[in-house]
C-alpha cells in the first residue's frame, strides 16, 4: 500500500523565542501527527502586528507544497469572541484567527476559501488558543482526519489594508525585512516591459534595475524582489537606514 | 515486530542563537538516536539564569509524552565540580546539572525522583558539558540504552528559592514573559471558588477575572494562565512596562 | 535492501529569524530532500560578517557526521558575477558563495578541495541565491543524485585574511561568543606542554589554566576551548565586556 507522505506544518507568530510556547505548540502537533515534519517560519514577528504576519503567511504559502497546513497566531483578540478560520489557499491550508493574517496571501491566489473553525476540545485556557485549539485540529488534519470535520459554514475573511497596487501611485512600503530592505506592494508584472525607469520615493529618485551589479556600492535601487514585489534596496546596505524607510511609506514613478 | 516509537528529546538553555553550540549538542544527538526528534525550547534563558530555565522546564515537562527526554542546560559551575543528575517527573526524564534547574518542576508534580549522573565518556572539553557529557548520555537512552546505566545513587536535588504559594500571601512573581505578562508561583486552585476578586500588586489593585475580555483595553487583570499559574496581565498590553512588574514583585489579597 | 541513511543538512547564515527567508530555502529541501533532517546552525551571523560565518562553519563541520551537506550563505555579493562552490572538508560538503566563508574550515582540516558549482536552475531571482540555486542543488545531492553533476573545473577557493597562530604572536581574537568568551586562532597544540604559563592581551596578564575553577569568580583566564582553540574568558562573566575584548585583538606570551 502507498504510504500517504505527511503533510508539512509550519509556524508563523509573534511568540518570542524566549518562552515555551512555541514548544508547547509542537508537543501537540507530535502527539497527534508525529510523522508530520515542523517548520518554523519566523516568532519574531512583532508582537500583536498583524500586517508583518500576513505578508510573511503570503510567502510562505507561494514557497511549500500542495497539502502543507500554515499555522499563524498573531491574535490580540485571544479570549474575545473572535473566530478562528481555516483557509484554503494554493492549495494548502491557512489556520488563524480571523483578524486578517489572511489578507495578503488571500489577495495574491486565485479562488481562496474561507470557513469558520467550529471544533473546540473539552478543556481549553482562555488565553492560549494556539495551543489548546489551533495546534488539535491542525494535529488531526495533519494525520488524516477530513478537514470538514472541523469547520462550519463558509465566511468571508476580515481583510486588512493592504492592498495590491494596480497603479504605481498606489504603491507603498508593506515590510521592511532583516537587511533594511524594503518590500511594497507593486507586482513585478505592473512594471514589466512598461516606461517606469525611475521610482520616487521619500523625495528620493531611486532607478529601476535587475540586481545590485547595476549600482554602485552605498546607491539605492529598487528591483523586483524574489517574492515578485517590488523593493527599494541599497547595494551592500540597508535601505531603511540610509533612505529612513517606513512601513507605510508612498512610492511613485517620476 | 512493532517497532518502538523513538522518544521525543528537547533543549532548554542559555546558549542563545548566534554560535554553532546548539548545533554541535544536535549534531551529537543525532549520530546516536537519529529517529528521534528533538524540539528547541528556547537557547535565550538569560545567561546564568537558574530560575528562568526552572519555569521553562515545568512548563515542558506538563506539555510533553511520557519518555520525553529534556536537556537544560544553564550551567554556571561547568567545570566545577557541581554533579550532573537525571530527574525522572512525570514520567519524563531531565538531565541537568544539579544547580536548582529542576526545582519548579520537582515542586508541581507528584514522586519526583533524582539520580547523579556518573558516566563519562573517554574524553570531554572542560567547557562544554552539554555537548561532551549530556548530549551523549540522553542520545543513548533516546536510543534505547537502559538509563540505570548512566547513574549512581537516588540523590536530593539542589532545589533553588523557588516555592508554590500556600497562601496568596506568599505570592510572587516568577517569570516575565515575551508579551509582558506576569506568571506568578500561585497555582490556580488555591483561587477556586474562593472569595478572593482582587489582587494587589506594586500598590496596584488588580481585577481577578477569567479572561482578557473581562477588562478595557490598557487595564490590568489577573488570570490564571495556560501553565494554572495565576498571571498578571493588561489587555492588549504589556503588564511589565505599564505596571513596571518584575521577577521576586510581591503580590497578595486586598 | 539496505536503505541508506538520508544526510544531515545544516544551515548557516545571516538571514536572522524574523523573515521567511529560511523558511522558503527549507521549503526547497524538503520538497527535494524530505527524509534529509535539516539543522539551524545559526541564522543572527551578523550581516555580511564573512569572518563569523567561517569561524561557524568550521566548528559545524568539525562535529557532524561524514556525508553530512552545509550550507553557508552570507553572500554581499549575490547579484554580481562572484562564483558558487561546493568543497569538501572533512568528508562532508559545504555549499556556499566563493567569498571566503569555507577558509577557516579550509585551513583546520586535512586535504580538502573545492569545484565552481556551474549547474543553474532554469529560473532564479536576482537576490536569492540560497533559495533558488544553492538549496536546490543541496536537496538533490542529499537525495542521492552525484555531487559531480554540479560542479565544473577544481578551483582555489578565495580566502580570507584569517591564519591559524604559529606562533604565539601571531595569536588575535577570531570570535566573540553568546557569554563574551573570546576565541583566538590559536590552536591549543601550539601550547600543549610547553613552557606559557600567561597569556598578555589588552594589557592584561591573563594565566593558562585548565578550567575555569582555577580561578576566582569574576577573573580572566585563558583556556583551550571546546574547539580546540585558545580561548580568553571571565569565570562567570564576560570576557568580552570585563576586559573589551574585540575581534582582531593581538595576544602574545609574557
Amino acid at each position: 500500500m502507498a504510504r500517504r507522505r505527511p503533510p508539512l506544518i509550519t509556524l508563523t507568530t509573534d511568540f518570542g523565542y524566549v518562552d515555551s510556547y512555541v514548544a508547547e505548540m509542537k508537543a501537540v502537533l507530535f502527539n497527534l501527527a508525529p510523522r508530520s515534519p515542523v517548520i518554523d517560519v519566523t516568532h519574531h514577528l512583532p508582537p500583536q502586528d498583524i500586517q508583518a504576519g500576513a505578508v510573511a503567511l503570503d510567502r510562505v504559502v507561494r514557497s511549500f507544497p500542495k497539502g502543507s497546513v500554515h499555522l499563524a497566531v498573531v491574535d490580540p483578540g485571544v479570549g474575545f469572541d473572535r473566530r478562528l478560520l481555516l483557509a484554503r489557499v494554493n492549495g494548502q491550508f491557512i489556520i488563524a484567527p480571523d483578524n486578517g493574517l489572511v489578507t495578503w496571501a488571500w489577495l495574491r491566489h486565485a479562488k481562496p476559501v474561507a470557513y469558520e473553525l467550529t471544533w473546540r476540545p473539552s478543556e481549553s485556557s482562555h488565553t492560549f488558543h494556539g495551543r489548546d485549539i489551533m495546534a488539535p485540529i491542525i494535529g488531526r488534519i495533519a494525520a488524516g482526519r477530513p478537514w470538514r470535520r472541523f469547520v462550519g459554514n463558509a465566511i468571508e475573511p476580515v481583510l486588512i489594508e493592504l492592498a495590491l497596487a494596480r497603479r504605481l501611485q498606489d504603491g507603498r512600503v508593506i515590510h521592511i525585512d532583516h537587511f533594511g530592505n524594503a518590500t511594497t506592494n507593486v507586482p513585478g508584472e505592473l512594471l514589466a516591459g512598461g516606461p517606469v525607469h525611475t521610482i520616487l520615493i521619500r523625495r528620493r529618485r531611486v532607478p529601476l534595475n535587475r540586481t545590485y551589479a547595476d549600482v554602485s556600492l552605498g546607491k539605492p535601487l529598487a528591483l523586483i524582489g524574489s517574492s515578485g514585489l517590488l523593493e527599494i534596496a541599497v547595494r551592500n546596505g540597508s535601505a531603511a537606514r540610509v533612505m529612513r524607510l517606513r512601513v507605510g511609506d508612498r512610492l511613485s514613478a517620476v
